[in-house]
């Protein structure tokens, strides 16, 4: 059978179909559909879900091994508690105590051992070449040696990391933060002491967790973290089941709103408006549940028209003035190639990208790229032009 | 040939296709997709578009004359100057002069003889009870009579308009306020001397017109205009070709963008994000175009983020102490059969409003209405009971 323009044998097909529980009709329609995609270049062997299949999140990933295929889940969507109380006690009823850890603000990766190679495996299931080089020269890669059969999932975080760069963590260049441990196949996360356990014995860093805390009053001791993590800009919570058997809740800062619609209303064509409406609506939320009075609720509402209207205002002036818009990124990279590897990988993903020179660091090289943002740019500049809206 | 619950029959289809110049076929296939559908009750004998097709407005609305048909066309889409400086000179770019008239807050109404009576057709083409009593009550119908192949395009406005009701133009009941006058069949508009000398002659309101401006500082004499408008809480100005030759421009107030805004936020599980994002990014170009200071800047922040949090933030109180959500507004009227008529009409477009008692006042009765808004109504409680967003 024909996909686009490469082949999948029908051998493959039949094998797939099985291993899935799937008929072989089906699995070719997930082809022609590109909802099944194989990669390209050195990791062909790996397909992708890029469509949420039959329970399969997007994202995940396969690809054969011996007389059948391994599987790698892709990350499950956290849904969000839009207020604490009483979202929690009915969400998670029935347990005693939930845990509480850090919502960091990062580009989710998945790192595994795949065909004895280690990859850093990005949330729509990509290999990302940079993102692989960074695992593996920061993550102890001997856990993947004991526990081959496990996946972590966690975070790249900080300034030198090109999708999501914060400088709110501490970090110089970048770091891996994992939150959840899981098996290949079934996706199933261990428990979190468990988890825990093993993250320290290899010395991995982890995403902060803040203890577990009685179900009947979790609700005020998550208000009281939110409120000290809002200071630091930083994300919010993901609440837990500490036997990981619910499905986590998340619940985020004000601040990481207002931080996100800055960014949004910067590329205010690019970004979705299915993506705005629900970071606005839950300002409305928290205001009402932390009970605000006339003054805190003026400096949410100041806060919140800021975020918004500032980053427009530059943008627009920006172009303006005749300067195109564009994100600043960086990455660090020990061998040049990697480099040349990621500005292929984002060509290839369509991303408008361009890289500087790169300017030595140490025995490293740092590298510049700047993101085109080529829909608010060209909306905004034939408005400017005079075209109508 | 059938469509929904009703025959249309095949010589009417045809001589409707040979009118409108469409192949039978096309005609059939619009009747089945309901974007030609035909009025219920006593004006059955009218059909109007549901979309636009072929250039025919949506919301044009058709019936058979004579050997023939008789057409009066929607209202143009007006679009929209997100600059005054240079769209102005590039729309209207040719012209001397343009004429700036007020864009009115009302309800947009077309009125027109139709078979020998004085019909009210909204924007989308309906017949509504309650605005063709105001309009014969209102109106000199002997305009129509002198000039039957003419349709009134303007606006219902004021306290007792059930759609937006607004007290800013100092109208004590309702009134119609005329903005063109345009043939039925070609829609083709009156020049802007003609219409007035006709709206006149009749006496009949009209939306108050600034003058005529030489396009080249038409732009500044605008913004002018804007800001004395803003601090009415008025809407904005619609920019005309005084021979009515090309199509016009609109251009509003940031306190129309807040005021629509505040509105769309009260209900804002009702109201489309497609509404609310252009109204937010029409404030950045307007702070850059007047080229804003820091302080002027920060008061219009701080109004958007107000025109946004305050009616979300009431509209999740309510809710969570129990009320419902709903929009008050009131009829008033000579006969209560025309509150029943439109009690049936707003149900028949599944409008869920609760109708009050008819209260007297002078000869006439006000009524109460409570349209419920039930999507932000349920979202919000089903939050508040724990559910996720």
């Amino acid at each position: 059978m024909k996909r686009g323009d490469e082949e999948i044998d029908s051998g493959f097909v039949e094998r797939l179909a099985g291993f899935l529980g799937f008929d072989e009709e089906r699995v070719q329609h997930l082809f022609e559909k590109i909802y099944l995609a194989r990669n390209w270049g050195k990791h062909d062997y790996l397909f992708r879900f890029d469509k949420e299949i039959s329970r399969i999140e997007r994202g995940t990933v396969l690809y054969e091994k011996g007389d059948s295929f391994e599987v790698i889940m892709g990350f499950p969507k956290i849904r969000r508690a839009m207020v604490l109380d009483p979202t929690l006690k009915k969400h998670f009823s029935g347990l005693e105590k939930i845990t509480v850890e850090e919502k960091m603000n990062g580009y989710n990766v998945r790192v595994a051992k795949v065909k004895d190679d280690i990859l850093a495996i990005t949330r729509s299931g990509y290999i990302c070449p940079y993102t692989t080089e960074k695992a593996k020269e920061k993550l102890d890669l001997k856990f993947f040696d004991d526990f081959p059969e496990l996946v972590l999932y966690g975070e790249m975080l900080g300034p030198d990391n090109p999708y999501v760069p914060k400088e709110i963590y501490g970090i110089d260049s970048v770091e891996f933060y994992i939150f959840d441990i899981r098996e290949k196949n079934t996706g199933n996360p261990l428990p979190i002491s468990k988890k825990h356990e093993i993250l320290e014995e290899y010395g991995f860093l982890q995403v902060e967790c803040f203890g577990e805390f009685p179900l009947h009053t979790a609700a005020e001791q998550i208000t009281k973290i939110i409120r000290e993590l809002g200071k630091k800009e930083h994300e919010g919570v993901v609440i837990k089941d500490p036997d990981m058997i619910l499905a986590p809740l998340k619940y985020t800062s004000s601040q990481s709103n207002c931080s996100d619609l800055r960014h949004a209303f910067r590329f205010y064509n690019e970004a979705g408006r299915d993506y705005m409406l629900p970071r606005i609506v839950r300002e409305g939320f928290q205001t009402v549940e932390w009970d605000e009075n006339e003054a805190e609720f003026k400096k949410r509402y100041m806060q919140l028209g800021e975020s918004i209207l500032r980053p427009l205002r530059e943008s627009i002036q920006s172009v303006k003035n005749g300067q195109r818009l564009y994100e600043e990124v960086r990455i660090r990279v020990k061998d040049p190639k990697t480099a040349t590897e990621f500005e292929n990988y984002l060509k290839r993903l369509g991303v408008d990208a361009i890289f500087e020179e790169p300017q030595p660091i140490g025995n490293e090289y740092l590298i510049n790229i700047k993101k085109i943002n080529k829909s608010t740019n060209d909306k905004t500049q034939a408005i400017w032009e005079g075209e109508l809206w």
